[in-house]
């Protein structure tokens, strides 16, 4: 821990603050009392030219002032200070800084030159900074907060790293009513420094913090990002919200922290790759967080339903089987056990309905021991536990006719819940609580004080328990193991060293594919009619014919392909006509595959990510179904399963309608080596293959377009 | 309304409650009390069989001793009584009676036959009930409270009709914390008399209810409540979650109020064309349904954003933009008017983000009075205003350290926001507010009197104005219109006259489709190969040749159909091949369709529902990639045209890679087609009509399958 620069920012001995004063309308003045009032245990030192106190503790005239170089080091000051402040505490010898200011990259160039500035500065003194544009840090366990919302909530579980601070500051009296309270939070600005990925290096270390949540509006080195998330969340569920994938998302993020984003799907598959659980709102990044934070992870997907309601329990119950878990019924024994505690008409198949009932001992104990106890049961939601939320509600109609005090009456009906809270972890099964209660019932704040998750919709514990099946499908996987990388096959390296201007043509594309052992057609070139009918000869009938040329992108929409040559008449004719469209090109002569599927894969690349590997439905119909799916590489074969398996289409991998089922093996050798290939060779930009013909249930790559990056003028 | 049940039920002079008593713990003794303490303003009297009072009323000792017949009775007795008392209340000539009394259908059989005796002695009376198995109703207008819940509000706008009596009791608190006030609320429970269309029809009618949100397990007459719905839903929007279509979800309603479900795309179906926002939780049912309760509808699409914060700007925007929403960047000419309202390094291009200030005037007054004005803005978010919630949160902090009583820092605080409540209505515009805080912040107390919805996350907030969007795309479409239904077709009618017991074959199924003007191959049916040569040679080679049996459903799989035969030769040696497989049946010899896309369509029936037609994507991936839509006979040209942009792949259907764009028309025309057919023949069960081959953009229905409903024994 001593190595990350979070770790240093979020415990330090010392901190000053610059920015601070006496005047309560200032962000300054507002973050440095809320570091005096959290019950921080170290120095504060405010700096203020004029003022010779700041809210009680002695000020400094300036930096150089300071009686010693403070751990850490608080900037809340017009942005044209920064940088000489930066420059001053490093000469002092302080290593961390939170810049809070804000006024960079986000307003555009003349900011982003700035930014480069810090980062000198920096690193001439060993300093690590966090910001600019950030609101700062939350540690509740030293504790420290050294953001404008003040901290009510201490020794919590749910790390939070966010690209906006608000997600720190504004959701104060959120959190606490939700009874969610966070371990560490980092508030990460526009991350010239300390990025999203140091945050999730350190929370996974942190042994305070049991899950990690994320708000993200763009990630600036994704191969870093993934190898760190990748590591943490086999340890460590980690919930994160991607805001940046739509055309107003992007906008809106680039004048907010200067984000650089990318499109949906990419950040969907890092978040796959990553083990990462995407959700789509900052509700679900704080509350299925906080449920990963204090439940034991889920081991199957059997969800027990338990409830006071039929209708809660149906949309649970509803929910759970539409987020990949069941609810299944009881076996008898099972159903006659749980009947024993039930009124007449009630169900015990499962959701468990008690209907209308006053004695609370059957949700609240009984049924949930069978439950928890019960192997038929992986994890259980149980809703309509409550007390004096609903009495206190009941009370002034009651008064009215009954003469009972208040506090007699709540306490009459003081349900106990400390044998249930106790059983996710003595059974090690997760539960969560579905209530239209908040923290004004007893039960409910009794469950929050308890670390057990309240959500306030039936639906929204189905959907947290998906998240936790989301998690399981993560830990089942095997370790990421990528086999060490062969040399770069001779052949493939000869052929891009030979290449002129005009790049690659298909010839040498599907060279290059055949140097990494992906299969392609039988086919050789042609420079004129006697060569192309002795090559068809030794290919054998029927076969293709096209003009091969890195010049011609779309050659069948350019009629440039001719298919099913049946015979040397037909050849021929076939090779005039391409002749009068193209004189000069040689023609590739191809043996006809005949398959019964058609997929696609490929390679593409963006600014900041590793090269990603794409597969999908091919055939006439792929541009209208866009169906794929996507993982950067280096890939694992269980990466390369996985993409088979995340087409929505996967049905036709297998004995579809009577097919040979397809060799995934041999699909999985082609996804992983164009991985490879994209790695050995970053001057290939793009890389197309399509279609990828199923003959007999093996692929081959009919047609294969690389595109090498325009050289930089 | 006077016609309505529901009205009656609604809106009664007095009340008899059977199943009251003085022991709080029942339920009745609740409903009673509840009643009693709502304010309503008639008669309410208690039958009892032994206590002289029930909560300070005087008790009649049986039905018969009621001095009048009471507009209402609610009967929360043992489920044994129920009949008799029914019948005693009818004598007594009541006409309007709430059953809360559960252990009917949802039971079994036996609950299932004493129903039907209820229904008999109600119709005997001229009586309507609610429920059995109900937990009553509320009308916040006279007021009127039958729920073992209290009324904490009156005078609501949000009519709801709910399957789970949860809905109305156990949310109390939680409405009130949201703002949100029911004007009506039904607990329809088992529906034997009284359903959930009937509500829908009363709701619809009531001006107090400006918006109505359901719950739904399962629809009983699905024809009567899409012709209900449909009507109302151009008048109000209607909010509906349905959470019967999983297996646990229906088992779970069977088990709650014995609900008969469907599959989810059966009800996504009925949803579309009844124009009814589907929804995925009771949340959005109430708060989605608030805000159309309260807000002016959208005109257009235009969303803009103002938030004090960059995060929760980014997240609504992007979510905006994913549901159906556009956050243009605004002009010059607009940013420059909000700029000068902002900081410097603030955004004015939308988001607006005002960043850190405390000023609320620019986001409470100055900028969304641009907003609103401006032609370039259809309806309006706002993220970030808030008072006394944050700085009751700074308060125990700043008291520290500078003497200020708290009241008179509140009060300073104070935010006007007077003219921001009335500018949706002014100007015709929904606003929205974003906030982490509740009515413990005077401003969102404020919003929530002045009936402004507050959402608790800003994506919700965008998910809300995106059922707005769906809303205008309901209420833009031209009334539904189907064309007087023309005579039943001679041709078709005479062929399913004269169909034996074995059922249709293909070359009938395909008369009765052009008797309906759906175009079919030109095809002959032959009886021997010389007959099939004749017929193919009148038809043109190329040809197909199948086997035409009605016994036969899987032609293809069976090797029954010979595709492409060139000549004569090719004719012949495909008509051996199929006479060694079938002897006896003639074959059909059809025109061979050379097209460029296949599609598929369809009838099927499922109980309760009107017959539906479905369109989808067809050829070999149909079946894997199960890409359709559907919709419920009769079908107007507007719902046909739907059903054709209801597919994912609906880019297929234009100018896709240069082929022909289909004939709309055309297709809308077999659709519609194929709704009147299946209407005029109920003894159809079922239609397959797959592949639907597309040649030069004109659909011709390759293949045709037709299933008679097997007669009842």
């Amino acid at each position: 821990m001593g190595g990350s620069p979070v770790g240093a920012l979020m415990n330090p001995s010392s901190i000053a603050i610059v920015g601070a004063s006496n005047n309560f309308t200032t962000m300054g003045t507002i973050q440095c009392m809320n570091l005096l009032t959290c019950g921080y245990p170290g120095e504060v030192l405010p700096v203020h030219p004029k003022e010779k106190t700041v809210l009680g503790r002695k000020a400094y005239p300036s930096i150089a002032d300071l009686p010693y170089a403070p751990d850490l080091a608080v900037l809340i000051v017009p942005t044209r200070l920064v940088t000489g402040m930066l420059e001053a505490f490093g000469t002092l010898g302080t290593r961390s800084v939170v810049i809070v200011t804000a006024g960079f990259r986000e307003t555009g160039e003349d900011g982003r030159a700035v930014e480069k500035t810090l980062q000198e500065i920096a690193r001439k003194h060993s300093m690590r900074f966090l910001g600019p544009n950030c609101l700062g840090i939350i540690n509740t366990h030293l504790p420290l907060n050294i953001t404008v919302g003040p901290t009510l909530d201490f020794q919590g579980k749910l790390g939070l790293a966010s690209q906006s601070g608000t997600y720190l500051a504004q959701v104060v009296s959120y959190l606490h009513k939700n009874g969610i309270v966070l371990s560490k939070a980092i508030s990460v600005g526009n991350e010239v420094d300390i990025d999203l990925a140091d945050c999730v290096e350190y929370l996974g270390q942190d042994d305070a913090t049991k899950a990690i949540g994320l708000y993200i509006e763009g990630i600036r080195d994704a191969s870093r990002f993934l190898e760190v998330a990748r590591r943490v969340s086999r340890v460590k569920p980690i919930v994160a919200q991607y805001v940046g994938g739509s055309e107003a998302g992007a906008r809106s993020g680039s004048s907010h922290t200067g984000a650089m984003s990318g499109p949906q799907h990419l950040y969907e598959a890092l978040f796959e790759q990553a083990g990462i659980i995407g959700v789509e709102s900052i509700e679900e990044v704080f509350k299925v967080g906080w449920a990963f934070a204090t439940q034991p992870p889920l081991k199957g997907r059997r969800i027990a339903v338990l409830t006071n309601s039929g209708g809660p329990g149906t949309a649970i119950a509803h929910t759970c089987d539409r987020h990949g878990l069941t609810v299944p019924e009881f076996s008898p024994e099972t159903q006659e056990k749980i009947c024993a505690h039930l009124q007449a008409h009630a169900s015990g198949r499962n959701p468990v309905d008690l209907t209308f009932h006053v004695d609370m001992k059957a949700i609240t104990e009984q049924i949930p021991q069978i439950l928890f106890e019960s192997d038929e049961v992986d994890g259980v939601i149980i809703h309509g536990i409550m007390d004096t939320g609903f009495m206190e509600l009941l009370y002034p109609g009651m008064s009215r006719f009954v003469d009972i005090p208040k506090e007699k009456l709540l306490s009459m009906m003081k349900v106990p819940l400390d044998p249930l809270v106790e059983m996710p972890h003595r059974y090690g099964k997760p539960l969560l609580i579905s209530t239209f209660f908040g923290n004004e019932d007893n039960c409910i704040r009794t469950f929050q004080e308890k670390g057990v998750p309240t959500l306030d919709a039936p639906e929204k514990t189905g959907r947290a328990m998906g998240a936790f099946s989301r998690h399981l499908t993560y830990r089942q996987r095997p370790e990421h193991q990528v086999p060490p990388d062969a040399e770069i096959p001779r052949d493939a390296g000869s052929i891009l060293e030979d290449i002129g201007p005009a790049g690659l043509d298909e010839f040498q594309a599907k060279r290059i594919l055949r140097a990494y052992g992906i299969p392609t057609p039988n086919e050789s070139l042609a420079y004129d009619l006697q060569e192309a009918k002795e090559k068809a000869g030794e290919i054998g009938y029927p076969v293709v014919l096209k003009v091969c040329s890195s010049r011609i992108a779309h050659k069948t929409e350019l009629g440039m392909v001719c298919l099913d040559l049946k015979d040397e008449a037909e050849l021929v004719k076939a090779y005039q006509g391409l002749r009068e469209k193209d004189q000069d090109s040689p023609v590739l002569v191809a043996e006809m595959l005949r398959g019964d599927r058609e997929f696609l894969a490929g390679i593409s690349r963006h600014p900041g990510f590793p090269p990603s590997v794409m597969f999908g439905l091919g055939g006439v119909l792929a541009e209208a179904l866009k169906d794929f799916s996507m993982r950067f590489a280096p890939l694992s074969s269980v990466d390369a399963l996985e993409m088979l398996d995340g087409l929505a289409s996967r049905a036709i991998l297998g004995a579809y309608r009577g097919m040979v089922p397809v060799d995934r093996e041999a699909f999985v050798n082609i996804l992983v080596n164009l991985g490879r290939l994209a790695l050995h060779f970053p001057q290939i930009s793009e890389i197309d293959l399509n279609p990828i013909i199923v003959v007999g249930g093996k692929p081959c790559v009919a047609d294969a377009l690389m595109i090498l990056e325009k050289p930089s003028p």
